[in-house]
């Protein structure tokens, strides 16, 4: 079709993240994580999810690295675990809040977004608690980059498509 | 479990914008049509997905106004559609930069990344052609959010869940 050599698209770092998070429950699990979820019975309960896909759910984002297994007990109970966002799994906010952004503008509920992301500045800087917005930069130091000013790029691991 | 009123997470922009887009494939198909393709058998080439699954797949994303068909006719052929992005599938870009970013970080080739996102400044801006990154920023005017210093607070179109 096009002259021009194409970067491989199954190799892109794009494809490969939603192998791992690609999928409604995966994002929405972590989603609750973050939110202070970490026992199967409450991500269950809030998500109103089936129990035999919760489970896969979380064994693949455990698989993947995004969550991890901690053991608990509670008094007189046996031995279970929980689970607990790992730096890659907590490295998926700013994912959640470009998505959430593109909800509330998109397909929020009449009345409004039904969340507002807010700055809690860290202590000794005061409280800000102004809205948070997902916006581009590049290193160049341009600042609010327009989305539609960007453009890809092969990088080091590019393979390419065969001209067909 | 918790005492404090825990905002309903069916009703969040996130859960609403997964139903559309929370699925691997089409998230891949706005990547594609970003990167150029319209016709079918682009997406069907580039993806190396079903034809049938990508029938579907349009046609949600059609549906949920991330898509529109656009009649077109080679000579000797008869009339047919291809896809255009609209401008709320236009806005998924920082989306996908985000999870790109996330991809590269913890699941890139050996060899490094495949795709780099740079800025394209405008004409008479000069060439930049630095790398685009996603950062947060909140209307204070803080940049460089760090991610850890974001909390969720409920908006107008918040619903609770009972005390249970």
């Amino acid at each position: 079709m096009e002259a021009q050599r194409r970067i491989d698209p199954v190799n892109c770092s794009v494809a490969r993240a939603l192998a791992v998070v690609g999928e409604r429950w995966s994002l929405l699990i972590v989603r609750e994580a973050l939110d202070g979820a970490r026992r199967f019975g409450e991500f269950k309960a809030r998500l109103g999810i089936a129990g035999n896909l919760l489970s896969t759910r979380l064994n693949t984002l455990v698989a993947a690295g995004v969550l991890r297994r901690v053991p608990y007990q509670d008094p007189g109970e046996r031995h279970r675990f929980e689970y607990e966002l790992t730096e890659q799994g907590l490295d998926l906010r700013i994912t959640l809040v470009a998505l959430l952004e593109w909800g509330d503008k998109y397909l929020a509920d009449p009345q409004g977004p039904s969340v507002i992301v807010r700055h809690q500045a860290a202590e000794g800087d005061g409280a800000c608690e102004e809205q948070v917005r997902v916006v581009l930069e590049c290193s160049a130091g341009h600042t609010h980059v327009p989305p539609q000013s960007i453009h890809r790029t092969p990088g080091p691991g590019a393979r390419f498509l065969g001209s067909s």
